[in-house]
C-alpha cells in the first residue's frame, strides 16, 4: 500500500479531529494530547492544559487600555478573524450548505454554546510609534476567569500595539479548524503564554532592482513576514540594473526603471511603509553607494566617472553628494524608521583610477582609491546622519565579532546560510546559524541587535519569490525570536514537525511556501503527498 | 552597457508615460500610437482611435437593464475598481504623499477634470443562471456621446451578467496607470469593441488529490482564470492517492485525505462554486471511476476487489454502485453545472481477472474484463444521467475527430500541448494547438464545444501551481476565445508582446506567473531584467 492509507499525521495534538468526525466511533477522541506545541516561532514561556475549546465565529473584540482603541488593533483583529474563520463551513453564519444536507443533520452551533466568544486585547501604551526596540512582548491567556466558572476568557495583554499584534498572530496559530465539528477549536487549553523576542531586529531583505516586484507582491511578502513575527523589511530598492523609485528632487533618476510600468511612486512607497506598519513591520530603505549605482547615471550622466566607465559614482563632484543629499531628504519623508542602509559593498574602484579627472583629483589629495572609497562612505554616512538616520553598511562575512569588539552594533546576515538565493542551504543550516556565534562576551553579544535573511533578486521575481523565501526564512525567524536554549537539541524532533506545520499554515493562508524536505530550496514536490510530510 | 539603460520597452502604445513625467521636455508625449492592442485574449472585433483619456478613481457604476442590479455585477465592478486603482498614488483620494512633497507640487486631479467619470453597465437579462453556452458576448464603447460633446462615456452592454463580466475584464485591461500624471488612463480612445468567445467551453483542470490545494489557493486560481476569460474549472477532486472531499452519505470516504486538515467540507465546495460563479466560471466536478479510485476503499474496503488488490473498484457489488449513486446525489446539491466528469481513464483490470469472486462473476456473465469496464462506465453514466447530469469521460489522445464523426461532443485537451505538467512545451505549441484540428466538416467542428488545459498535481502544490499554470494557460485561453483567423500568422509579432504584457499584468495583480521565454515552464528567471522581456 502506498501513502494514501489511513492517515498517519505527525501532529498528534490535533489527531482527534479525525475521530470526532465519526460519531459511530465513540471510543475515539481522547488521543489529542501531544508533546509538541504547533506554534512558530516558539514563545518564550508557555503553559498549556488538556482541554479543547470551541471559538465563536462571531468572535468579539473587547479592546482596553490606552492603545486598545487604535485603528491598527481593530484592523489587525479583523484581519486575523478573516484568517481564523477563512473556511465557509466554520460556524453558523454560513451554514447554507449544511442545511441542504438536513438529512445528514449537523447544524452549526449557536453563539451561546461556544466556549470562547470574545478576545480581550489590553494595550497599555497609546503610542503608535514603531521604533527599533519597541516593546513587542505580550501575554496571552486563554482560561477560566476562576476555578469554578464555566466561562472561558481569552486575553492578550501588551505594553504596545505591536506586542498585541504578535499576540494576535500566536492566538491565530492556536485556532484550528476541526473537520468533525466544523468549528474552530483551541486545543490544550488553558493556555498561558508570556512571550517576547530574543532580538529587536528581525529582518528580511528584498531586492527590487534585479527584478521589479509589484506593490501587490511586496504586500504579500510583508503579510507573510508578520506570520513569522519578522519586524523589519529591508528594501534594497535600487541597484546597478534598474532604478525603480521616484525621487521628486531628481525626477530623471527613475528613467532607468526597466520599463514605464516597473516603478514605485512616492505614494507607492508610502503605501508599503503604512501597510508594513499596520503589521508591526518597519521598512529600512537602502541606497547602495558608491558601487551598485550605475543605473543612476542614465538620468544624470554626470554621476558616472565617464560615459564609458560608470561605476562607482563620481567621488570628485559636489553634484554626486548634492544628489545623494536631495534623494535622502525626499526619502526621509517616506521612511520614518531610524535606520537607513547605505550599502557600500562590492566596490570596484578601477573606474576611479582609470578616469583622468578622477585620477587627478586623487593625486591632488594624495588619496588612494581605498581612501576615496572611505571618504565616500563616510560622507554618505554624514548625510544620512544629518537627516536623522543611523546609517547601516554592508560588511564582509563573519565580521560581527570584530565589529562588536570595536563597539559597533551589528545585524547578522551570514551569506552562507541566510542568503535565500543560495538554494543549496537546507533548513537545518538556516536554523542553526546564530547571530551571536563567535561572540562570547555577554556585553558584546548585546551589540548584535538581530539578523536578517536576504532575498537577492537575480533569479527571484514575482513568479518565484515567495516560494524562495518560504519556508527557510521561517527557520531564521524562529532563531531570531525564540530563546536559544529552547530551540537547540534534536531539531528534527523539536523543530521539523513544527516547521512542516508552519509551511502548511502558510499554504492555507495562500502563501506559496515550498516543500521543507527538498534538497534544493523552491524545488517542486517530487511526487504526490501531504503538505505535512513534504 | 548592460540592460539597464534608457528603457526600450516593446510596448510602444504606452511609451508616452515616461515623457509626461518630465515637464521640462514638452516635445515628448506624441509617440504613443502603436500597432498592437494590449488585450488578452484578443476581442472578436474592435476599433480604436488616437486619444488618451483619464479615468476618475471614484469611477461610478451606472447599472441598467434587467440584470444591471445583480449583486454579481456590483461585486465585480467593485473588484475591478480595486484592480484598476490598486496603486496608492492613483488620483486625489490618497494624495497624502504628494502633499508632503508640496515643493515638487503635483496634486491629484479633482473628479470634475477626469475624462471618464463613470462606467455604464447595461445587462438585458435578469437571469443569473450560468449554464454551458450562456451568452458571454458584450459590447464595450468608450467614446463621446456625439461628435460635438466634450463628455466621454464608457458603456458595457451585454445580454447576460456573464457577458458583462467579460466586458469588465476587457475594460480593466484598457486602464493603465500612468506614472507621469499619476492617474489611470485609457489609450487609443475612442474604443468600440464587439466581442464573443469562439468556444463555449474554456476550461482549466486542477487536481486536488495528488496534492491538496487550500481553498484560498483554489480561489487564487479561479480569480486568475477570470483574467484570461476561462469559464470552466474542471475539479479533479479525488484520485487514488487521496480523497479530500466530504461526502455526507458516506462519511468515511475522506478518511483517506492526506491528513485531518487536507480536506474539503461540503461548505468549502459550495464556497468554491459560488466564488467561481461570481466570476462567470462553472465548476465541473470529476469522480474518476473505476480506476484512480483506490483511496475510496480506505473508508469502505468492500469497494476493493480484495484487500491486496485494490483497483479498479469492485464491479460485482451493488454496494459499489449504491455508493456512487449516493455520492453523486450529494454532489448534485453542490455542483449545479450541467456536465459531470466520470473519468474512466487508465484502467488496469488485472485485479478483476485475478480476484476469485470477480473472476467468477465475469465467467457467470461470459464477460471479458474489457466488457466489464464498459459495463461499469455505462452504469456510472446512467447514474450521472439520472441525477440530471451530462456525463463526460476521458478519451485517448487525438480522439476528437473520431468522436465527433460519431456524433459525440468533444472537449479538446491534447496531452502533448495542453497538459501543463508537461514542462517542456513552449508557449507557441500551446498557442497553436487548435481544438478543431483534424476536423474539416464545419458541422462536425461544431461538436467540439471547446477545450481545457490540465494542471495535473503530481509536482504542483501550493508552492508552484500558479507559476506552472501561467503564462502558458493564457496561450490556450486566447486560442479558445479569439477568432482563429485573428491569431494565426506571425505569432512572434502579433501574440508574444501581448503575452509578455499579460504575464506582467498577472504579476501586477499578484499572480505568480512565470517568465514567458524560458525553455521549461515555471523555471526562475535566468538573471536580472524586465518582466516585459523575460
Amino acid at each position: 500500500m502506498k501513502n494514501h492509507g489511513a492517515p498517519n499525521p505527525p501532529l498528534a495534538i490535533l489527531l482527534f479531529a479525525l475521530f470526532t468526525l465519526l460519531p459511530l466511533n465513540p471510543a475515539a477522541g481522547a488521543a489529542h494530547a501531544g508533546p509538541l506545541t504547533y506554534l512558530w516561532p516558539l514563545p518564550a514561556d508557555f503553559n498549556s492544559g488538556e482541554q479543547t475549546l470551541s471559538v465563536d465565529p462571531d468572535l468579539a473584540l473587547v479592546a482596553d487600555g490606552n492603545g486598545g482603541k487604535s485603528a491598527i488593533i481593530k484592523d489587525a483583529f479583523d484581519r486575523y478573524k478573516g484568517i481564523i474563520f477563512k473556511r465557509g463551513g466554520s460556524g453558523g453564519r454560513r451554514s447554507l450548505g449544511l442545511e441542504r444536507f438536513a438529512a445528514g443533520g449537523r447544524k452549526g452551533k449557536r453563539s451561546a454554546s461556544y466556549d470562547v466568544a470574545g478576545l480581550k486585547i489590553v494595550v497599555h501604551s497609546g503610542s503608535e510609534e514603531l521604533a527599533l526596540g519597541v516593546d513587542e512582548s505580550y501575554k496571552l491567556f486563554i482560561g477560566k476567569s476562576d476555578g469554578q466558572s464555566i466561562v472561558w476568557e481569552a486575553t492578550i495583554e501588551a505594553n504596545t500595539i505591536y506586542g498585541a499584534l504578535r499576540g494576535l498572530e500566536t492566538f491565530s496559530q492556536l485556532c484550528v479548524f476541526d473537520y468533525g465539528t466544523k468549528s474552530v477549536q483551541i486545543h490544550k487549553a488553558p493556555w498561558f503564554i508570556q512571550d517576547k523576542p530574543r532580538f529587536n531586529y528581525r529582518g528580511m531583505m528584498i531586492d527590487t532592482s534585479r527584478h521589479y516586484l509589484p506593490i501587490e507582491v511586496i504586500k504579500q511578502i510583508i503579510e507573510s513576514m508578520s506570520y513569522a513575527k519578522f519586524n523589519v523589511l529591508h528594501w534594497h530598492i535600487i541597484d546597478e540594473q534598474s532604478f525603480p523609485l521616484e525621487v521628486p528632487s531628481y525626477p530623471k533618476l527613475w528613467k532607468s526603471s526597466y520599463s514605464n510600468w516597473e516603478r514605485y511612486t512616492v505614494e507607492d512607497a508610502y503605501e508599503i511603509v503604512n501597510f508594513a506598519k499596520s503589521r508591526g513591520i518597519n521598512v529600512m530603505a537602502e541606497v547602495d553607494v558608491p558601487g551598485h549605482a550605475e543605473s543612476w547615471g542614465v538620468g544624470y550622466p554626470d554621476l558616472w566617472p565617464s560615459s564609458s566607465c560608470r561605476e562607482p559614482l563620481d567621488v570628485t563632484k559636489n553634484f554626486t553628494f548634492d544628489l545623494i543629499s536631495g534623494m535622502l531628504s525626499d526619502m526621509r519623508k517616506i521612511f520614518p524608521f531610524g535606520l537607513f542602509h547605505l550599502g557600500g559593498d562590492e566596490v570596484n574602484t578601477d573606474c576611479w583610477s582609470s578616469t583622468p579627472h578622477v585620477k587627478k583629483w586623487l593625486a591632488e589629495r594624495n588619496m588612494t582609491t581605498k581612501g576615496a572609497y572611505e571618504y565616500f562612505v563616510l560622507k554618505a554616512q554624514e548625510i544620512a546622519i544629518s537627516k536623522g538616520w543611523i546609517p547601516v553598511n554592508w560588511l564582509g562575512g563573519g565580521v560581527c565579532p570584530a565589529a562588536v569588539a570595536k563597539g559597533f552594533r551589528c545585524i547578522f546576515s551570514n551569506q552562507g546560510f541566510w542568503y535565500l538565493d543560495h538554494l543549496d542551504v537546507p533548513w537545518e543550516d538556516v536554523y542553526t546559524a546564530d547571530p551571536v556565534e563567535g561572540i562570547h562576551d555577554a556585553s558584546k553579544q548585546k551589540l548584535v541587535i538581530g539578523g536578517e535573511v536576504c532575498m537577492w533578486g537575480e533569479t527571484a521575481d514575482t513568479s518565484d519569490v515567495l516560494q524562495t523565501i518560504w519556508p527557510r526564512a521561517a527557520a531564521a525567524a524562529e532563531r531570531l525570536w525564540s530563546k536559544k536554549e529552547d530551540i537547540s537539541g534534536n531539531i528534527t524532533l523539536t523543530a521539523l514537525p513544527r516547521l512542516h506545520y508552519f509551511r502548511c499554515l502558510l499554504n492555507r493562508r495562500g502563501v506559496a511556501a515550498a516543500p521543507v524536505n527538498n534538497k534544493y530550496a523552491r524545488q517542486p514536490p517530487t511526487g504526490p503527498g501531504s503538505c505535512y510530510l513534504q
